[in-house]
Formats: C-alpha cells, sequence, structure tokens
C-alpha cells in the first residue's frame, strides 16, 4: 500500500476502505508516514468529502489511536453532552451537574476556547484551584466518586486526533464536516459512554453559519454514532446572538450558578433544561422529553444540581464556595457600557464580532500560548428583539487592559445594530436530528 | 503573512498575490515554510487551478529561486524545444544539432524517463563516455564552441522547482496543469532562452491522454512564455502510437543517426522537421515554417546536422564515432518478436503500455534509484495502419534478462490489437497553439 497511491485515489472521488484508512492512521500516529503527506490528503478529503462509511471507519480508526475508557464497572448510563462551539455557551457547566444529580455517569472531556467561542476547561479553571488537568485514573476516581468529572484530552485519548487536529489548524483544513465529525466522534467515543447529545450551534456566532451545513454536520455524526453502536441524538440550535446574557469565563461561571440556583436568564435555562432532557432521554431515565424536562428541573428545585456542582468543584481541587459566594470568581477592574445609538429594536447582525471583542479582552486566545484573562467579558442586558432608548446600554465591557478597550468596541459595535422593527423572534432548537 | 491564510484563501477559490507567491516559494526554498503546509497548498492548487497571472508569478518565482544563464554574449538566438514526453520520443537528439548546424543556439536542459516514457539524459548516456552532468560553465563552454549542449538540471536551476516536483511526486499533485506548466516553464526559461518550441504530446502514450487537456496545458505555457516576454509555440502532437520505430535508449539514438543521415522512419523525420523549422521560425533564421523545413533539410542532405552531432558528442566527453559506427552503442543479448495472433490492420490501443513494456525490459525506471539498462527496447517494424498477416511481427524485444520478459510480452499484448478495418489514419501534428 503506497499512501501516494491512496492520495490519488481520494483526490480522483475514490472511497478509501476501512484497512486504508487503518494503515493511514496508524503509520502517522506512530510516526511512519510524514505530515506532508497527510496534509494532501486532508485537503483532498476536504474537497473531496467521505462517505459515512469513511467517515466511520476513520473515527473508529482515530480512537483506537490511543486508549478508550471502559466505565462499565460504574452504575448507571454514560452519557455526555457535545457543543460544536459559540458565545455564551456555558450549558456543559450547568447540565453535567443536573445529569449527574439524577443518576447519570457523566464523563466529560472538553475543549479551551477556539477562535471566537469560549471553552469549557477556560471557564472552570476561572474557579481558583480547580484542575482540569486530571490524570485517567484520577478522572475514574472522580466519576466513581460524584458521577461526573470535567476534564481536557489527555496525550493517552485519541492521540491520532490531536495530531491531525495540529495539522488541520495549520494547513488550512479544519472546515471539512467529514474531519469535524471524526474528530469530535473519536475523542467522545474514546469516553467509554453510552449516548451522546450533540448541541450543533448555527447562526453568525457558530462555526458553522448556515443551517444546512450544521444539519449536515449533525446527520454525519448521528450517522458516525449509529454506526458505532451508540445513541446519539444532535439538536441544531440557535447562535446567531450570545446565549444568555454573558460571554467570559468568570462571568459564565457565575450565569450558570444562576441557573443552577433557578434563576439566570430564559433562553439558557430553556437550553439547559432541552439538552439535559435528551441526556435523561437516550440514558434512560426519561420516557419522553417532558419527562426529562421535568426531572431536570427537579434537579434545580431541589438544590440537588447546586450541590452537585459543589462536589465535582471540590473533588477537582478547586474552591467549592463560589457557588454560593460567586464574589469569590476573578472580578474585572473596570466596566463601561456600549450603549444604543437610537431607539429601536436590538438586532445582532454579527455574533461572531461580539465572541472576537471578548478575545480582545483577553477572555480568549489569539495564538496558543496566549494566557487567559479570567475576569474580563461581556455582559449583554438586553436580547436579539428588545426595545431599546437612545442611551440604553447594549452591553457592559469588563475590562483589565484598557489598551484592549478600543478593539473589542469596535467589534461589539460591528456586532450590533438598532432596527426599526423588532426582528422576527427565532426559535432556541431548530431542529433535532436523529431522535 | 501567514501561511495557512494564503492556503485557505487559495482553497476558497482566491487568487494569491505575485507578492504573497514570492512570500511562499522563497520561504519555501530556504526551508522556513514546511513540507506539510506547501503539499496542502499544492492540493488546493489542483482542486481550484491558477490563473495566467498567478501561474506567471509562480513561474517567476521559481526561476528566481536559482540561477539564470545570461547567454548573451554568444552570437545567434538562443532557442530551444521541450516535449512533455512519450514513446520513442527523440526528436531532442535531431533537432539539437539540426538548429545549431544552421546558427541558433541550443542551451538544452533535459530530463530522464518519467513513468512509461523515455527521457533525453538516459538515451544521451547511453553513448559511452557521454557526460549529462556538465557544470553550468561547461556547460557555457560546450555552447559556446558548437552552439548546442545537453545536460540535466543542476541544483542551481530553479531548486524550488526540484523541491516542490519531488514533493508534488509523493502527494498525488503531480496533475495539476497550472503546476505542470510552471515547472516546465521555470526551467525552461533560467536557460537564458529567447523563445522556445513546445511538443505537447496527447494520446494514450502521452502524460495528457485528451487532446483537450493537452491544449490546456500548451495555452497556459504560451500565456505564461509570453507573460515573460519569450516567443513561444507549442504543437499539439500525435502520441497514439510510438514516434518511429524504436523505444528503448541505444536503440533511439541509432534510429536519431538514421534521421541525421537522411533515413530512418516518415513520422519521425516530419516531426524533427516540423519542430526544427519552428525554431528556426521563432529564431529568425526562416520567414516562414515552409523556409524553416527547407534549412532544416539542407542540414541533414549536407551532413552538417551529422558533423554536429559529432562535435556535441566529443565536446561531452561521448564516443563520437558511434555517429559512423551504431553498433558501437550498447546491444542486447537477445531478441525475440511478439507476432500478430491474426490478418488484419495494426492498430494501437494503449501505447503507455509499450512504453510500460520498454520500463520492465530495464529501459526505465520503477523508482528512483533503478538503474538503467540502455541495450533493451522494442523496435516496431509496423505502424498504426499497417496491413499484417497472421504470424507477421508486430514488435521485436530486445532483452538481456529473461526474467523480465514475461511482463514486457504481457503489456505489448495489451497494447496492441488487430482490426478488420484499417483505422482512420491521424495527423501527426494536431494543432499549433501561439503560433
Amino acid at each position: 500500500m503506497r499512501v501516494v497511491d491512496l492520495i490519488r485515489q481520494k483526490r480522483e472521488r475514490g472511497e478509501i476502505t476501512p484497512e486504508q484508512i487503518n494503515f493511514l492512521i496508524e503509520g502517522y500516529t506512530r510516526g511512519e508516514i510524514p505530515d506532508y503527506q497527510i496534509s494532501a490528503l486532508l485537503m483532498a478529503i476536504l474537497w473531496r468529502g467521505m462517505t459515512h462509511s469513511e467517515i466511520g471507519a476513520l473515527t473508529d480508526a482515530m480512537l483506537r489511536s490511543g486508549r478508550t475508557l471502559d466505565l462499565s464497572d460504574l452504575a448507571g448510563k454514560k452519557v455526555d453532552k457535545h457543543s460544536t462551539g459559540g458565545v455564551g455557551d456555558k450549558t456543559s457547566l450547568v447540565i453535567a451537574p443536573i445529569a449527574a444529580a439524577a443518576g447519570l455517569v457523566v464523563p466529560m472531556i472538553s475543549g479551551r476556547g477556539l477562535g471566537h467561542t469560549g471553552g469549557t476547561l477556560d471557564k472552570l479553571e476561572s474557579i481558583p484551584g480547580f484542575n482540569v488537568n486530571l490524570s485517567l485514573p484520577d478522572f475514574r476516581r472522580v466519576l466513581g466518586k460524584c458521577g461526573c468529572a470535567l476534564i481536557g484530552a489527555t496525550d493517552e485519548i485519541a492521540p491520532a486526533d490531536k495530531k491531525i487536529y495540529a495539522l488541520r489548524d495549520v494547513t488550512a483544513t479544519v472546515e471539512s464536516p467529514a474531519l469535524i465529525c471524526a474528530s469530535i466522534m473519536s475523542k467522545k467515543l474514546a469516553e467509554g459512554i453510552d449516548a451522546l447529545v450533540l448541541d450543533v450551534k448555527t447562526g453568525s456566532g457558530a462555526f458553522l453559519k448556515a443551517e444546512k451545513e450544521a444539519v449536515g454536520l449533525a446527520e454525519l455524526m448521528v450517522e458516525t454514532g449509529r454506526r458505532m453502536g451508540k445513541r446519539v441524538v444532535a439538536l441544531i440550535t440557535d447562535m446567531d446572538q450570545p446565549l444568555g446574557r454573558a460571554a467570559g469565563n468568570a462571568m459564565e461561571v457565575a450565569e450558570s450558578i444562576e441557573i443552577l440556583g433557578g434563576g439566570g436568564p430564559a433562553d439558557l435555562r430553556e437550553l439547559c433544561l432541552e439538552l439535559s432532557a435528551w441526556m435523561f432521554y437516550l440514558g434512560e431515565r426519561a420516557a419522553s422529553i417532558d419527562e426529562g424536562k421535568r426531572l431536570a428541573s427537579d434537579q434545580i428545585i431541589s438544590g440537588r444540581a447546586k450541590e452537585k456542582f459543589r462536589e465535582i468543584i471540590r473533588l477537582q481541587g478547586g474552591d467549592a464556595q463560589v457557588v454560593d459566594h460567586p464574589d469569590r470568581l476573578p472580578k474585572a477592574q473596570h466596566t463601561v457600557d456600549v450603549t444604543s445609538p437610537s431607539d429601536g429594536y436590538v438586532q445582532v447582525t454579527d455574533c461572531e464580532k461580539l465572541g472576537l471583542a471578548c478575545v480582545a479582552l483577553g477572555a480568549g486566545r489569539n495564538i496558543k500560548e496566549d494566557a487567559i484573562d479570567p475576569a474580563v467579558g461581556l455582559i449583554f442586558p438586553r436580547k436579539r428583539g428588545d426595545a431599546v432608548r437612545q442611551g440604553d446600554t447594549l452591553c457592559t465591557i469588563h475590562y483589565n487592559s484598557p489598551a484592549r478597550l478600543d478593539d473589542a468596541r469596535r467589534l461589539i459595535a460591528a456586532g450590533f445594530q438598532i432596527t426599526r422593527q423588532a426582528p422576527a423572534p427565532q426559535p432556541l432548537v431548530r431542529r433535532v436530528i436523529g431522535a
């Protein structure tokens, strides 16, 4: 088998077989196939796409490139949720405790902020002492104790994905739906889960802005999960505006705590209940989505979800008192308001710009080596469609470095528009795939 | 400027500017841009193509990555010919002496056999002592003395092309017309020529089998030459059957000497006169193609072309006596005939197979490190359309290793067909582009 022939085969629309895919992934993981051949192959895949069978084989090969968790000794269904990323998307911090509080096991391996989007690990690290870098044995230990643990990918999980992702990042081959699907699914399935709820964002603040693309990726992931014998559904959800009111690491933790306490913004609460309900449904804790929502709501009202969050934080070395005293979270030194230039209705014209404004303040990274400022971020007191008067606050900037303010202001101004007519309301969950 | 952004730009059908192309080629030549980014870029170029302006800029950047010859001190126009390669294509060995004999300067930097095709350097090396590895000063010296020299590409000429070609070869990105054009033109224009005649082969024995593709490449090369201020024409010529009667290195040298002596097969003679005529026309030694053909013919009839060939061989260290005593060339130990299975007319159904049969005998290479057997090859006593009786010879195999015979026989059998009706005759020169 010659790598160059397989690249040509893919380039000429040929399907590559599971054996050929194994040969490529094993050879690349072992360092026997050079980067320059794999990058040409990745570009050919971006060009020609992959069949379901190829994506399944690729996912499987990447999954088997490293360790996979066997959690069969833990009681309860193992269910995870994964989001493709957006602005203000802190649902993992809410639904992991909810699901674990009701008896599911949630082995959540999460990511960092990428581009204009935030990342669960960065958010958790704004809790003083919280350690997301548990070893796999420690991860299992915490899972066994409280039914939930949240960590970053270790080198042992899907190392092929790690290597391929790094290569995609520098060769402009990130955007392939087939490669995105295999990357996500190989890591998630390595967690030893029974079921997976996918939150595929669409809109101006998502990576896949067009709903058609989001649906396409969702279908690929659901089909790949099915081929691997897992129960998978994907919710196509709105990312045309920030989710909730807060964007920025510590501020998102605080807002998550509000939701766990029964408060918080309606859109965030609704999505958290919906996603939790699907986890309960797939994890056989609820016979319907409505029943699942009630079960999720119960975890909040009873205080069990909040208690579970305290427990997780404690077991992962963090300051659990933040749950009751969010003022213990890092706080920015300064705030300044961006106000409405006229009377009208709030319209978010480019949600990605609002995410980039957070990055500009230091809440995200421009390059991998950048340090995160956990305290900075944005608060959006008004949502899309809200009426405003000239001078009303559209956004409050929480910042530490005045030098970074101009960029953030410019981006925020470019993200909003005040319209005469109220924009048509959009559903939060646009479609469910694979139900 | 970030390489990944330029790859994305190309991938998304964006044009890359001359400055960006320079940045990429300079960075890659100096080893500052890694192979894996360039291979992804090459696949994106194969996918999206390049505009004339991009190809011009790429050719220019590759040309300037190394030394370019300045031959302005030599009297006479500097004109070269380049063929895209075929089976039995030995025209360079004939027209270089013809052109130089009539006062043109022919600084010919040639290649080795590639895939199923033969290469001028391999053919010349079958002449005992002939040195194709002259340094650039020696190349100039021979050029100054006799108006012609034939060498291989040195490391000083277009090193970017060398590096990119090696990468294309292992990443299935050879077939891009834009990249083929830039590769050929950068090397040819580094020779310091005024004009160039391109022989773009089409048919089953060519790399570009469809005439449309051959014409497309020819147009790109002519346009690129024009942008670089050179006179360039491209002849689209037939490669649906081997050119002449001989394929194999020493056997092709012998056939070239026949042509220079006024004999040899009609098709090869016709194409040599045609290509020489275009060189004379572009080099301002003839006012028309007809006049150019007469001038070329005169060089043969007068013996001046043959004398020039002796001179070239002598100056490049070879045994010039082969011109008068071709039996001094290497000779295979055995011959065997492949005969016609029935009465009918000769049809060549797959000329590439006939080239591969030569490679199988040892006349070409399967991998770069293979040694060439200069003596082996095939003689085709009958051309397409000739009437045959059952048992008549279609091909005589000249071989040294009986172990290699079976493969060659099988390939030859797959290349020919005997038909009831004579196939329609095809013109040797199908079109001229850029005249």
